[in-house]
């Protein structure tokens, strides 16, 4: 693991850009990361290969670093600012046009998510290995965000301890199995009226996750109508589990 | 209004019961209710008429007190203790002999529910009315509890500024077509198992709401299961619309 940049932002959050092989990431930490106290972990996705870089992402990273967590993000095989394939540049066109045309989308979906889950979830393994030797982080460690590759990493991954799952109205099969085997404490966020997230899918995932500790929230709008509260309410659900 | 009883409780908060024409209430105050600042007020009522004295609901009460609140709480009309007539006792027997033969029970729930809401809502809005020239007491004013009777006031009591409502599984006809009216800001908590509660028009219900502020949590388990945290998030976003 080499730290290629570090950046210290103006709300005191070092923001450290690094490579591990052939993977790029961003680790977010508070103030000094070698002096502090250990942080708990959070790994943080974003949906369906977006970029760890998006502004978005970003101010979630920084808002959790401000209630006392280190946050990773990686640009994982295929996702964000990494090499596609022209198979999948492809499947991403085909999606395009069937999302403008309001065709059916399942089947792109799964062409489209399931690999990349296949790809990503052995790179994030690989990051966790290499972030909790470090001075300054510590476990538990909690997941954030894409809730395709959350499920098979809280499901896979015995040293996560809590996770977070944004949307899920659309989750590749295999996911839709392996959501009865996270057994973690989880939040579903949901928005009730996001286009892309049929909501009654969001709901049987809901229902399907194994373990008893897992709470809905759910608000009006659209994907990205999230209301400021629930980051907070968010923070609050890890603070219990990982804190 | 005449208060009848005062208790000062081991945690500072005062409990003093009274009595308004035949109406008895309970207002649990911060501290002492005269000198202190006013609080804003939060109308508590427990679902389907169960008494202001239950043990679940006193509790709730003490700890939006701890949060700054006035807390009241009347048993209406056909409520708590109050007298019962021949016909609503048969009614609640009749509902009793069939949950326990695991019959259908919509219609004796509209036969018993539908007329306690009718009767209760005015006496609620006498007790407001009575309520909020005291000392110590101010505006704005939320309602917290049984839902049915909440969406009658919400809907037609523009002093009220938000409402917490719990379950929502079974409600009359006449407020399930009220709640379209309700516009202010609106968490509907829900058991994810509750059997007294079908879940499917308890989510029904969240999506008939007119507001657009409104927010579902949802946790595992039965109707008395609900996890000590929402507590704490009900008090928040009381918080965010009272204070």
């Amino acid at each position: 693991m080499h730290f290629t940049s570090e950046q210290r932002l103006d709300d005191g959050v070092l923001a450290r850009e690094f490579t591990l092989g052939e993977i790029p990431g961003t680790l977010w930490t508070p103030g000094s990361a070698e002096s502090a106290a250990p942080a708990p972990l959070i790994l943080m996705a974003h949906n369906n290969g977006l970029p760890k870089s998006d502004a978005r992402l970003a101010a979630r990273a920084r808002h959790s670093v401000g209630r006392g967590y280190a946050v990773a993000s990686i640009d994982a095989a295929g996702c964000g600012d990494r090499p596609r394939s022209a198979a999948d540049e492809q499947t991403r066109a085909d999606l395009r046009r069937a999302l403008r045309a309001d065709e059916p989308v399942d089947e792109i979906f799964e062409s489209l998510v399931g690999p990349l889950v296949e790809k990503a979830a052995p790179e994030w393994r690989t990051t966790l290995d290499a972030l909790l030797p470090l001075p300054g982080i510590g476990g538990p460690v909690g997941y954030s965000g894409w809730t395709a590759l959350g499920i098979r990493l809280a499901a896979t991954e015995p040293r996560i301890s809590a996770a977070g799952f944004f949307a899920g109205g659309y989750v590749p099969h295999a996911q839709r199995e392996e959501a009865r085997q996270v057994t973690v404490p989880l939040l579903l966020l949901l928005q009730w009226d996001d286009g892309g997230n049929p909501r009654q899918r969001a709901l049987d995932l809901f229902d399907a996750f194994g373990t008893k500790e897992k709470t809905l929230h759910a608000n009006m709008g659209g994907h990205t109508g999230t209301p400021w509260f629930e980051g907070e309410d968010a923070g609050r659900f890890f603070d219990r589990h990982l804190k």
